[in-house]
């Protein structure tokens, strides 16, 4: 049984988290950690220093600002810990590597299990299509988004550009005359309603298409991936990990 | 039995023309007119004019320059026209549009069937759902395809753009930040290996999705519809006739 | 704005209802009727017939045995019901049937506007293709669903049946040696993970495909569906009326 | 430059593959083998047996009976072969087998690039996936196919049970009430119209999905396949090889 602490837990993705891990016989929430210090089934303190309760791991879903208490207390009881914060600034991802020499800490540009394995086989793909297939990336997201594209689908466009051994440059949409060049990735970023994200990556040669297509129908995904991210970590020593060594 | 003049029979679409006709019942080529008077199974003229055989509908895959002549004879012989010959100037379209008020014309801006029955139910979906769903297109094209979007893509966008009561505005592609505002209508060009024309038009609403999609598999549906086409314009009067009438 | 009795206000998708009209400008709940009479935003009744608020409404997601109850307040309030409620026996069906002479009532195989808008323009493709095309239907569900295939697949696949005139059968699988015969309509049941609802229906002719395609991302589409349906039977008369003619 | 014997070169693949070395600056046809000894751009011998033109390879897209003499060639000149064609005997499989600890022998059970890529990263993906990911595969042909599923999805279904740790079952279709089993992997066969090959693997899982779709254009993925093979085989020893071997 893998013992949580869980940073941020009664913010949005904290709940998700509690609710996920009550029907889970492999892992159990042994704490929370947020301001808002409202009892849940485990006990909550407003400030990790505070904690007193034996565990596992960390788990923070919260907020940048509450990453130097967390990696204290992580080297203090020699746990590994799960960071699913995003908009650390630079200085703070440089004390992230530097505490995976001591601790065994966890960051993923994305925590889903699914875009982490379309990821992984897109590196093999790209690389043995690259010559006679085009590449282009279609991505799909809710009319609220205020980004295009996707941090995702800049995720998977750099592992395609990384896989192949060409120039390659990123195309954003197509209009008026001229003719698709070799070196293109297109990227296509399509709005609408409330979808939650689709990312789909399309070889197409000549008189073949292969697409690789993902799929998200909520944001529990990510909650889903932290978990596996946990149980991952049990047990791991100090290093730095991703979804890239779970996804293995 | 419907007797077709086969304009341009010996180009790329007449030869396709040709051999499709072979295995029909209700329809035989009588002659063809070619600069290339090389014999088929049927007479060929090179020029309409010396044509003297009876038919009921001239089929038109040819030079826009061929126009003339072919109005003239169907005028003489009182017989109905199917054009389906592209680029076209100003002028030209005027005197096409003129020729209908004597005999029976038909023109279109896609010849295939699947794509006259997306655009037909288009307008009905687009004037049903646009207050409530984002409308945005996908096209798919082989990467050796000079122009974006496709001219069927514009055609589709311009039939949903009149269906709606509302200002519109056409958008290419997204880059950068910027949330979508309700009056866009995506446009997205795919370009890579062989593709012969993929169209897709997605209405994205709260928690629900319809999409409307059209395959080419070659461009044989050009000619396919042709012929759907010539026998549709089998004993009709003058007037000027579209796929629309087709698919009605 | 159209005032609404809630019957069935507590259960799961009387929840979800009261949540959609409180970001409503155009409707309102003005009273609620469920045996769990907790009062909401709006006064709660465990029995209709002790109701006492004007409205213009009922909108009912309770049970089949409520059916006398709402229909006797509907007669002498003279105000329109729309029924949500499944698994009326005959002799209930029978009973709406005969009220819909007195009152405006509303109700339909599937409340998402979503497919009700697939099911009408499938009458009219159906009609257009099937000759020449092959049509089949697949849907994809959650790995829980016990019945395949799923009711509105049975829905658009009964509709095909209706617009086509000649006779076809169903077919919902295929293995072994045998070709498809033109009178087949493929009905396949993909089951899987969560998937909420998607059903698309597929006319495949010669080199060239048209899909429609609808993806439900969660079951508010259906009471989206039912509150169109509230402000669609404002100020109705009598009869009998169905997402049909919400979609006309 | 690799040097091909075609056999089996006035056969309906044989012309593709001529057709497509006429574009290459790699390859060459040397000779061509047929009963049918029209003469193309190379000699024809109706034997392999008189064939005396030097060669780095043969490529056989003939019949299984021609398999004897080809073997026996291919060892006195101690050359490749690349085997296309289907339908051997299991003897013809033994002798198949045995040649290749003397010589470099290549078979596959499909020949395209790309569903030997997608039959490649499913072992990867459903190692990864099947405990938390159901599994199912769409499959799409033409109406004139007699059997059903096809060779394709039986070769993808069995990849997948193959790299699974438990047992599963192939379920071809779901019609009435029963809920899908854990260990189900269904395949779904449509038919219609023109489709020359669409292979789709689905994982369903907790609110997300994946999707790894193949679709081929025309029958020529398997002569650009086969070249490839070729380039493969130039300077291969003796030994066992397959498509696994090309897209590693």
């Amino acid at each position: 049984m893998v013992k949580i602490i869980l940073s941020g837990c009664n913010g949005k993705m904290g709940k998700v988290i509690s609710k996920l891990v009550d029907s889970s016989s492999e892992l159990t929430i042994v704490a929370g950690i947020d301001k808002n210090t409202e009892k849940i089934s485990f006990p909550v303190f407003a400030d990790i220093s505070k904690c007193t309760v034996d565990a596992n791991v960390i788990l923070d879903f919260s907020r940048p600002d509450a990453l130097q208490g967390l990696l204290k207390y992580s080297k203090e009881k020699n746990i590994g810990i799960v960071l699913c914060t995003t908009g650390y600034t630079e200085t703070q991802i440089d004390e992230i590597n530097k505490a995976s020499k001591e601790i065994a800490v966890f960051r993923s540009a994305n925590m889903s299990i699914g875009i982490n394995v379309i990821n992984k086989v897109l590196r093999n793909i790209s690389e043995l299509l690259y010559k006679d297939f085009d590449i282009e990336i279609i991505e799909k997201h809710h009319n609220q988004k205020v980004d295009a594209p996707s941090g995702t689908a800049i995720l998977l466009a750099n592992t395609i550009k990384d896989s192949i051994h060409e120039e390659s440059k990123f195309v954003y949409g197509r209009e008026g005359i001229s003719k698709r060049t070799n070196d293109e990735i297109g990227i296509h970023a399509i709005r609408g309603g409330s979808i939650v994200g689709d990312h789909e990556v399309i070889f197409a040669g000549k008189d073949e298409i292969i697409e690789l297509k993902h799929t998200a129908m909520s944001r529990d995904i990510f909650a889903i991936g932290a978990l596996k991210a946990c149980q991952f970590m049990f047990g791991k020593v100090k290093g730095l990990y991703s979804m890239d060594d779970v996804v293995k």
